[in-house]
């Protein structure tokens, strides 16, 4: 997309601005011109043309594209670029690859949709197009890959902190990495390393979030499990605005996690899952445990407390909680 | 390379086999079977030709190609198959490609040279060709990535214990991923990962042995701190057995590792590394420790005491010997 028209288009806000002009300063003929406002058109750009005045800007469609967010970003490093895909496989595939290749420390990529979102333990996630967010985030702290659990808890404080302030409802962090809000899922979180044994050369934050979604559209099978911010507040959510403050929010998190270590967000992480006390279920690598939530120690882990009153850590699964509290 | 011409040499050992019968059995034109030989002669197969009583195999190069290294091979898992390569930039991104790709557990890629083989943080890995080991194992453990540094211990053990099988001479494992001969290096490890926050996906182990290469051969600005097999005992090694007794010793320690758990692990590294009561300089993301190395601990962290009598947990890092003891 050339994007020197629509800036031209969005500097004049309300007042037309005559084909020739446009031609004019962007060097191209009016022809040229014609054909680009009709791409915008396509992109769903409204613009009114008058043969007499010219082109004006009409609305802007709620597009993930950088034009669109990096004017609203607010950040030092994430999403310093968006790299922007109409659809992907996976953002996350194509976050992994972009620094397997060398891609810098915030870098980000989002899809409008995605073929083959993918989830925890290679399930699927929901990723129809122009409704919700799919965004992976490249970050390459120098810790040791234990550490690394600590980013995903960090990752859901920032993202249950922007649901809040976007629903005016107080989400839930079930453990280690989904964002509740009414008891379904209005968020998840897919996170990969590489790294060698003691030292991460890149983490992908892979974060997908519901935002515009209509309950019927989710597959049957998720329908009572999810929900999207949309449905619970009743209206619709600007997704370019509220992908930019996500980015505000993990990059604050992120800066607090690496100058004053991960005290922090242990403590905000707590405060969002309000664990302690909860009856589990966890499955983990195949074996199926269960008990009272203590807690999570300074690595992550969930420590239960299980029927025969011994302690349990959990660094891995997939949590059930089994009565509400 | 054809294999099957190979294999018919092979099995007649050292008897004369005509051009016509090997082209009989093997279905091909005389012209094709002479061609063969050439080819096979080229890799260094010593094949004595008459024109009265045909072809017989003299004597093979040393390669650590599947053909030569498979036979020899008393593994379940680890080798099935060998990728062979005459070089490559690094045999651990190759191994990490075909993992990426869905490659199993137990795939190896080994090559005759590296023209990248890389080391530690960055750093170079010594790789002329024909004259040493460079290995990449694949390994899908169902552990957490917390777990991973115990699999650097453990291929530390395997490789040491078969440098001792093959020099007789006791080598020193130095934390994490060493192993030294006369106070040399001999091999190093490299390993990394690719894993979610709680999940490993794939491991690769990386392996250097240095086996045949004379001291004269290293770079000058290592050669005072490498070794090799043949300098220590004074007689080359068949890298091809080294290479399948690696691969046994570590299948060995790897079955032990998930069956029974990091115990007997960690007792084999403290046994090799001896590293209790060791004055060390530890260089840890940028900063600097110095201590006695009192032991390490279940997750394969060195555990330091520091001249102000307080312990220090280094989970990853290089070390230094400031004294030997």
């Amino acid at each position: 997309m050339d994007e020197a028209i629509l800036k031209l288009l969005k500097k004049h806000d309300s007042s037309f601005l005559s084909g020739e002009e446009i031609a004019r300063r962007l060097k191209v003929t009016r022809t040229t011109v014609w054909k680009r406002i009709k791409e915008l058109e396509q992109m769903g750009y409204e613009i009114e043309a008058s043969t007499r005045a010219g082109y004006r800007l009409v609305s802007s469609p709620d597009l993930l594209a950088p034009w669109e967010v990096e004017p609203l970003l607010r950040t030092k490093r994430l999403g310093k670029p968006v790299h922007y895909f109409q659809t992907l496989d996976s953002t996350n595939a194509r976050a992994y690859q972009l620094a397997s290749k060398g891609s810098r420390e915030g870098e980000v990529v989002v899809a409008e949709s995605q073929e083959k979102g993918r989830g925890r333990l290679g399930r699927q996630w929901f990723s129809p197009p122009f409704l919700n967010l799919y965004a992976s985030v490249i970050l390459r702290p120098e810790i040791p890959p234990s550490q690394a659990p600590l980013l995903t808890l960090m990752a859901a404080v920032a993202t249950a902190e922007t649901v809040e302030q976007f629903s005016g409802l107080r989400p839930l962090i079930k453990w280690p990495n989904d964002i509740l809000l009414g008891n379904r899922k209005i968020a998840g979180l897919l996170n990969e390393m590489h790294s060698e044994m003691d030292r991460v050369h890149f983490v992908i934050l892979g974060i997908g979030v519901n935002l515009n979604v209509d309950s019927e559209s989710f597959p049957p099978e998720i329908r009572h499990l999810a929900t999207s911010l949309k449905r619970e507040t009743g209206e619709a959510v600007s997704r370019r605005v509220f992908f930019s403050s996500l980015l505000q929010n993990l990059e604050k998190w992120y800066d607090s996690f690496l100058k004053e270590g991960r005290g922090s967000v242990l403590e905000a992480w707590r405060d969002w899952a309000r664990i302690k006390g909860k009856k589990v279920r966890v499955t983990s690598f195949g074996e199926v445990v269960t008990g009272i939530a203590i807690d999570i120690d300074s690595d992550g882990a969930l420590i239960l407390k299980t029927k025969d009153g011994r302690q349990k850590r959990v660094v891995a699964g997939d949590v059930e909680y089994t009565k509400t509290k």
